[in-house]
């Protein structure tokens, strides 16, 4: 049950939500094995001025904000969390989302801390 | 304090986010033995398609998806939660919340975690 | 890379939200010593009953609430985050945010925990 929010802008949500679904639903079965029904996801839209970032922190050139925050049991290996970012940016990037504008955060928790309709 | 945060479709909010908040807001009183007047919650409402989910992923039948996100510190037991999950999908599905629509989540921090205007 | 999320009535983003990124901002150079371009924030806006709140929890004479919440890596001792808490409710409180509608919210993760564009 990881649990996927996006917040993202309005237009980009507009043109690329189910895309952008897709792919980073793909990442998520492919690095961590989890089943393909397994689907939780909830996107924000944002119009201009909510989402704000520095347009070169890190030395990285941003232009827009899109968030991932990962919600998940504590299971996962430090590189596999680096081969889940990696496929999600790869992903995001071939259909048109730059991974420079990408923040992905996890927080993790504990199996007896869901509840998942049964 | 708990903060309770739920997402759920504009029309079911419209309808019931009184109730909604009053019986979640009653499981915790009840079964966490908070003080009544320690309610925090938030309510983001979503068009079609921003809550995304598998209509039956665990075998469960998922018609509506209402996910309800609880931070809270780290103070009860496997066993409390579990009564605190129960109670919050007995007393939505009283008033017309299917708990087979519900994701709950818990993450939890510490005493030092919050700030509550003092 | 502490990531900041304001959940706050429309209105009181329509008129202070320039300020209130600039003053959080500020809180956490001043505290925590990141980097002047290390800013992500989310603003969400909410329509009046979103917001739920006791307005008298804790013996606070609470009028609107202001979320602030903060996802930061673990690294910070107890006195830091009350530091910090005491910043922005200062800061905010100098624009005209009462510190008695806030409410700060801290969830830790890890290093390995984040992707920032890199």
């Amino acid at each position: 049950m990881p649990l996927i929010q996006i917040d993202l802008d309005e237009d980009v949500y507009a043109n690329l939500h189910e895309q952008i679904s897709a792919e980073v639903h793909q990442a998520q079965i492919d690095v961590l094995n989890v089943p393909a029904d397994d689907l939780f996801q909830v996107f924000r839209t944002h119009a201009p001025g909510q989402l704000k970032f520095d347009p070169t922190y890190g030395g990285v050139d941003r232009r827009a904000l899109v968030l991932i925050r990962i919600t998940m049991v504590h299971l996962y290996s430090v590189n596999t969390k680096r081969a889940l970012f990696e496929a999600i940016a790869a992903r995001l990037e071939a259909i048109g989302v730059r991974h420079e504008d990408l923040l992905i955060s996890v927080v993790e928790n504990h199996f007896e801390d869901w509840y998942a309709g049964a």
